[in-house]
C-alpha cells in the first residue's frame, strides 16, 4: 500500500466507522424513538435519518459518481427544518433510504482508484481547483464524515430514552 | 505543495474548522448556558468544555509532542460523567483550559513536518505499526476531529436557548 492508498484507506475507514455507529443506532431505535426530538424543540430522529440520507445522495453528484436517487426529498430534509412534511413518509421508508444511500456510496467508493480521490469535485471549477487543490473528492468525504459525527452526537442523546 | 503536504493541510484544516466553530460557540455562551445540560439529564456545556480540553491535552502525549499539562483533571472530565466535581472549578477556568489546550496543540502542529504525521503514535507498538501503518499521528487527528464534531453537534443544541 503506497501513501496515497494509505490515506484513502484512513479517510474511508473513518467514514465507515461513523456510518456503522449511526446505522446501529437507527436500527436500535423504536418507532417512538424515531419520532422523538433529540432535545426539546429540536429535530426528530426521523428527520435526521432523512437528512443524512439526502446528504449522502448529494454526494453521488458532487463526487461525479452518477445521478441522484431522491433529490425530490431535499425540500423535506435539507432545505427546510423538521416539519409535518416528514410525517408524510413512513418510518420504514426513511430508514430504507438511509441504508440504501450508504450501500450505493460504498459500492461506488469500492470502484474508485486512490488517485481519483485527489481529483476535483463537481462543485469546484477547473480554475479554482488549480489554485486550491485541496478542494478534491477526498476533502468532501472528510467534511461529510464530520457532518455525520455532528448529528450522531445528537442522535446518541435519544439512546436509552425509552428504557 | 506535494501530495503529502496537501493531505496534512486538508486534515489540519478540518480540525481547525471544528475547533473554531466550537470556540466561537463557547465564547458566545453565558455563565448560565455553560451550566445547562445539552438535553434533559445529559452533560452540561461546562463538562463538555473540560472534556474536550482534556482530550486535547491527551493528544500531546499520544502524538509525542510533550508532557501533558492537566492530567489531574482526567477523573473529572474523562473517566467520570458530569458531576459535582465539575462545579469545583470556575467557568472561566474551564474555558481557559479549553483555549490553552488548542493554542498549545496548534503551536506544536506548526512545528511538525508533513512526514511526521505518518509516523506511529505513542499508543501503538513498533510491531503493530509495521502491520497497521494507518495507526499514525494523522489518523489520531482525524479521529479527534470526529470526536470534536460529535460534541459540537450536541453543544449547538444550547445555542439561543437563553434567547
Amino acid at each position: 500500500m503506497n501513501q496515497q492508498e494509505l490515506i484513502v484507506f484512513m479517510v474511508r475507514s473513518a467514514w465507515n466507522s461513523q456510518v456503522k455507529r449511526t446505522d446501529t443506532l437507527f436500527d436500535s431505535f423504536t418507532y417512538e424513538q424515531m419520532l422523538q426530538p433529540i432535545a426539546p424543540g429540536k429535530n426528530r430522529a426521523a428527520y435526521l435519518a432523512g437528512h443524512l440520507a439526502c446528504v449522502n445522495d448529494q454526494m453521488l453528484k458532487l463526487l461525479g459518481l452518477g445521478e441522484r436517487n431522491f433529490s425530490q426529498l431535499d425540500p423535506t430534509f435539507i432545505t427546510n427544518p423538521d416539519s409535518a412534511e416528514v410525517d408524510a413518509m413512513s418510518i420504514p421508508s426513511i430508514k430504507k433510504i438511509w441504508k440504501d444511500s450508504n450501500q450505493k456510496l460504498s459500492s461506488c467508493f469500492d470502484k474508485m482508484k486512490s488517485e481519483e480521490w485527489f481529483e476535483r469535485h463537481t462543485a469546484v471549477s477547473v480554475e479554482d481547483f488549480a489554485r486550491e487543490p485541496h478542494r478534491n473528492k477526498l476533502n468532501v468525504l472528510i467534511s461529510r464524515t464530520e457532518h455525520l459525527a455532528y448529528h450522531l452526537g445528537q442522535l446518541m442523546l435519544l439512546k436509552n430514552k425509552a428504557d
